[in-house]
């Protein structure tokens, strides 16, 4: 990435932002302790820790002491999901069933097929043709033998908002616990876990100006939960291994920066974003997936192109040092047709002629028009 | 930690090296692409993650395909433990049993607690008062029910070296698979996994100069192994979650420049640690805990000192802007005695009083003298 490339995939990953980067460099340097150790080193580490846990905690209207730090979304979904499913089954034999969509992130959905080995079972819910989930279809699937309702804030590929605080009141109605994956949603749309009553909610740094490799898990402190990684104890006993200190520091800070300007940052993207669906949808054969308006996530753009395959506009425009994305890059490099589009009612074919932009608030006017005329160019040859 | 401050803590955590970050900071910066993605920035960080693979491997000795990027060396064990465990007895249900050691980090103990909860048999092995683990004592606890044996390379408190060789020979004629934990021996003792005969090997980065939140996990090729974390397939489906991709350069280059000085880097921590175990010897009431010579790791020295309580020394060197601990940091700051020093046979009183010095390759002759002069002071007063 130099001066003039344009990067349209903040949905895979975001750059560290400079402030981020500057706080944690005295802890790439100088201030190496491990957070355990009792003398000066280890106290510069542990308050180090505190306060990033009060950043963390603090966007999201938490106690500091209900915030876990993680290696990122993927094992705080893994530790919400496998961590109170098993917990729950425990204090109550009969509460063995998991609630879910089939637009959930893998981190989700792959868990879940694993704790059907372990003898759970899961119901996945169809959303409608945008990826909504209507709260009375999760009405319908409640029962008193659930443990755990997992539904993602917005979508990571589609950008779609779940109505996160009326899902969360249908399954306390239930009894069950309500977790969210908001890996995407997190500083990108007003999150609170007190008003949206929010059990549990995974989080990501890389996704939001942090480095990659950390993430955290808010647990409500009356969720019953075991931990998936066994070891010296750290983070009240539910994530073992020394603390990754200056990634946690880095999630800190940019969960305060986010915080700030999240109000000015979402008009931004959103203004951006809205520049280029109203400029995508003028190029002939191209169509809009996913929600309109307030429904959709302030930072996505999700497209499909007649006569296109997304993958080959994906290097296209790469070759002009443009980044944007297929569908989503956490599948580990797969091209096959995304589960997400075909659960939309989208045919094979028009899902592979699918591309997401996905914007940061780094982006500019001038990247908006960068792609446009890239694309114009792209899909006219 | 400022010039002149002096680190013996490197069991704990260590400094990153510098040429270690500078080869990080593209990544941190520039370079923030998801390996994942199939653009310009997707293929920059892919291309870093593969010489990092590299890297590990040789310093190994294995094949590339054979390393498995983790968030550090509890995971790495939590993975080589229940991933190896699960799928063994499903191949052969017979073969339910864990052989290990009593003074085993708390990663494998408490994952071996863990697969107790989920049926398996574990055997704890008893070692001599300096540590060791005769083979002939693990030989007479084998059987065929034995899926997995776990003995760590080197030990975090008292730095005692097993014989890995001798012991995955004996666990090979029983047809079970041989796991070591090599967070601390990992770079200060010669490891080959094909010479030891290694099956599964764990390691840290920030126990050998690189950051906090990344490690590896060696598996042989032929092992089964399941994954414990869930999602998009990262890692050969191994271990899904983003790839951290600058803490997985940072560990890639620490382990290249420390195989390149790593007989320089051992004879000058043996030398400074004999400085140090000779000076101390000769305080009143100063005993050396574990081993000494050839079965000591180089950078590990431990103490007792009669009347004393260690976490009393830790706090009065720290004041000095000297870090050493009382036993080890990854017990999450806990001061109970260390369940490694009862295994020696050593009192609840004589655990207490401990102190464990431990080096790095950046450690100097003034060190010493700053460490000596200032316990003999604390000490005498």
């Amino acid at each position: 990435m130099v001066p003039g490339d344009v990067y349209f995939d903040n949905g895979a990953t975001t750059a560290i932002a400079p402030e981020v980067l500057e706080v944690m460099m005295p802890y790439l340097t100088t201030e190496y302790g491990n957070p355990s150790s009792i003398h000066f080193m280890g106290n510069i580490a542990a308050r180090g820790l505190r306060i990033a846990r009060e950043q963390v905690a603090n966007s999201l209207g938490s106690l500091p002491s209900e915030i876990i730090f993680t290696s990122g979304g993927t094992e705080s979904d893994n530790l919400a999901l496998i961590g109170a499913a098993t917990a729950c089954r425990k204090k109550d034999p009969k509460r063995n069933r998991i609630v879910t969509t089939c637009i959930e992130h893998e981190a989700v959905l792959e868990t879940c097929e694993e704790l059907k080995k372990r003898g759970f079972y899961i119901t996945v819910l169809n959303v409608d043709k945008e990826g909504y989930l209507d709260p009375s279809i999760l009405d319908d699937a409640m029962s008193n033998d659930v443990c755990l309702v997992s539904v993602m804030a917005a979508n990571n590929v589609i950008g779609t908002i779940q109505d996160i605080a009326e899902l969360s009141k249908i399954s306390h109605e239930y009894g069950s616990y309500f977790h969210t994956d908001a890996v995407q949603g997190y500083t990108k749309m007003n999150i609170n876990v007190e008003k949206d009553n929010i059990d549990m909610l995974s989080l990501s740094g890389h996704k939001i100006h942090a480095p990659k490799g950390v993430g955290a898990l808010y647990i409500r402190s009356n969720v019953p939960i075991s931990p998936i990684i066994f070891g010296g104890g750290q983070e009240m006993g539910l994530r073992s291994s020394t603390e990754n200190i200056p990634g946690i520091i880095g999630l800190g800070k940019a969960a305060e920066i986010s915080m700030e300007s999240m109000d000015r940052d979402i008009r931004l993207m959103t203004k951006l974003r809205d520049e280029i669906i109203d400029n995508m949808l003028k190029i002939n054969g191209a169509h809009l997936n996913g929600p309109i308006g307030k429904r959709r996530l302030c930072n996505n753009a999700h497209f499909r192109f007649d006569g296109f395959k997304g993958t080959d506009i994906v290097l296209a425009l790469s070759k002009e040092n443009i980044a944007v994305s297929s569908t989503s890059a956490c599948s580990a490099g797969l091209s096959e047709p995304s589960y997400v589009l075909t659960s939309l009612g989208l045919s094979p074919k028009q899902c592979t002629s699918a591309l997401r932009v996905s914007l940061s608030r780094y982006n500019t006017e001038n990247d908006v028009v960068r792609l446009i005329n890239a694309m114009e160019s792209i899909l006219r040859s």
